[in-house]
């Protein structure tokens, strides 16, 4: 039988062992509703109370921060609409929002129907040719008006890091600067304080390589979720920092501080924990390092054995994940087709866009052409990845390559 | 140690085993995100094809007419808010909603939501005496703005059975006939049609006992909960007719037929499929049968054993599982800690209400004063219990009733 190779880690990754084991009591056994108060409500609560401590720890933050949800479209759709509710009715002007071209469709989304339905004004940052958002363009895209910042930690297609800690920091010092103009020429108390600038970063693709302080990041909200590291799927969450003000966009039964209502979907929410903490012990440096020197060695064996092929992902600025290339005359769905019946997972970028003939906007944005855009496929490393993988896949894909350009149509 | 006896099945179930069996392999083999278009993500999406064939042949309803949400509580809110906001801005008046004062605040509180945003005006059905809601008031509610009917298919307290599909059938009339007046007094395609009225039932706490059969119940919208049926925690879904408008709530990548985004929950979501393909094999009737003789007995021992105690459950219109009971001067929560103490999970009402001092606002609909509606605890079944288990809850509950009887302030 074919050894499937998995390369498409930015999509979903496995479940790991450790993670189920942790979910499997809750399922059967400690199965109670984390609302009940008999003992096995109190044996489902214990659990959540456990994962709530092990992300708190990791993002550094208080326990009450957290909402948990069911992934990271929910958390996103909470923070941005959530936040831009909450704000609209005591303003007097129409906030506004700054997001980057390179977000995902779960902030893109929100956003315009926030547009759409006139609550909100959105200006796109966007990115440099190596698909990285200069701090100082969102800067000076910051108005009177700004309400919302949110900027996508880790690129999902190239890998792009983006300044995350920077951006916190440029929007944390014009709120303080705010301030202190507003109290000298006010005294305290006496009309409305200044608009604060809220920061939120959708961190989805950045949690298995990069620092989640959301302190040192000066983040005031921050989205991830369970299946993209080693967790499992229907289950994520939005950390919101206690000064933030948010409008829950799930009612009923008063769950999750009032901010996400529905039954805790327990077994998850103890998973998710556990893929946390498995971050912490497993000390990331080490996957990251194994992982990067894997994908240096795909990078170096394309490079070297296909002709015409472009690398996208800017290396020094990414996660050691990632490797984005186009191949020049090739439709990057025929290549993942080809290399699929080798048994190689690979993307063509974003999981939920694909089936989509429009090419990525993320690749547009960063200045690629249409037609590139389209020879495009992404490869992303994962820790389960071997080195034996990776040197059968630089096997396997220059015939695949060779022979959908011989097929393909003269221009 | 003791053996721990569960009768809280209204707030959760244990996952059955074989629902667990089935969803096993989705977390480590078969993980791929069911967006990706190679053989990982193939597998994922097979897996999700099955449940929604199991679901559509359950309901009797088309595979499109099926929206995967993370619960009952997401497919309440956009059942609710997706129609309200998807008519609204196209009438010229504003839209009227009626639901009962049995409902579940995953429906009370999305009702309230559009009230105070000034979307949508709200009438609320009192039931009758036995929690059961009258058909023929629901008639009565009726306005010619009325858009959306929404009553649950049973109460979770006290487990009454409400007409679903009388009410489905009045509606469907009044529909009918409002078309063929309006094509009486015009030209087809000449003015605006009628309002139509969408008919919406919370089904949470039928599924396991009653028809959901969707023509036949005369529904147009249609909730469900996988952990109220021995499937998992974090998953239900959202059956809503072709016809319906729908505005989606949590917006992204486009999943569920642009319903509903966010990456498909693909492992609850094949265990949905299997706890409801479960109820078709085990033939319901098999299982309600048992139930029903477990519950008698429950009842008739408590009610031969204790003085002062009145059933609030009407056992001729309410389903197998539940008993409710409210004994005179104690408070439901001294008793639930009692059983507990005991090793026996009951509930005062709603897990989801639990810790709240109000009493509940079903039993004061049902008329029950207040003092009366503090006495309660509610009992439920499920198809693991077992005759012994029963008969040693009528041996604990006597006793533990008398001591908190001794203890209580004489008034």
């Amino acid at each position: 039988m074919l050894q499937k190779i998995y390369l498409d880690h930015s999509a979903t990754t496995p479940v790991d062992e450790k993670v189920l084991e942790s979910m499997t009591p809750y399922f059967t056994e400690k199965f109670g509703n984390a609302s009940s108060m008999h003992g096995f409500g109190q044996d489902a609560i214990g659990g959540v109370d456990k994962a709530r401590e092990q992300v708190a720890k990791f993002l550094n933050c208080n326990l009450g921060e957290i909402i948990f949800t069911s992934g990271a479209t929910e958390a996103d759709n909470l923070a941005i609409k959530g936040v831009i509710r909450a704000v609209h009715k005591r303003l007097d002007v129409k906030p506004h929002i700054i997001i980057s071209l390179l977000e995902h469709e779960a902030i893109l989304q929100p956003c315009a129907e926030l547009e759409r339905d006139g609550v909100a004004e959105v200006t796109y940052v966007k990115p440099q040719a190596n698909g990285v958002i200069d701090a100082e363009d969102v800067k000076k895209a910051i108005r009177e008006n700004t309400v919302l910042v949110s900027i996508m930690y880790v690129n999902s297609e190239v890998g792009s890091i983006q300044p995350i800690g920077k951006i916190g920091k440029i929007i944390a010092e014009i709120n303080e600067q705010k301030l202190i103009e507003w109290k000298k020429e006010k005294k305290p108390n006496q009309g409305k304080p200044p608009i604060r600038i809220y920061f939120h970063t959708d961190a989805v693709q950045a949690v298995n390589f990069l620092t989640c302080n959301v302190k040192r990041l000066h983040v005031d909200l921050f989205s991830l979720s369970g299946h993209k590291i080693y967790g499992p799927k229907g289950v994520g969450l939005l950390y919101k920092n206690k000064e933030v003000p948010l409008i829950a966009q799930q009612v009923g039964g008063h769950h999750e501080n009032n901010f996400r209502s529905g039954t805790l979907n327990v077994p998850s929410i103890v998973g998710l924990g556990q893929a946390i903490e498995n971050l912490t012990e497993e000390t990331g440096v080490q996957n990251n390092e194994k992982i990067s020197k894997l994908r240096d060695l795909l990078v170096e064996g394309v490079m070297k054995n296909i002709k015409e092929v472009i690398l996208n992902t800017d290396r020094e600025n990414a996660v050691p994940s990632h490797a984005h290339f186009s191949f020049l005359g090739v439709e990057g769905e025929s290549i993942l087709i080809g290399l699929d019946l080798e048994g190689v997972a690979v993307s063509t970028g974003s999981a939920c866009a694909s089936g989509s003939l429009k090419p990525s906007h993320v690749l547009l944005a960063m200045g690629i052409k249409k037609e590139i855009a389209h020879n495009s496929i992404r490869f992303t490393l994962g820790k389960f990845t071997t080195r034996e993988e990776i040197l059968r896949v630089i096997e396997i894909l220059p015939p695949v390559i060779e022979r959908l350009r011989r097929m393909a149509p003269k221009l």
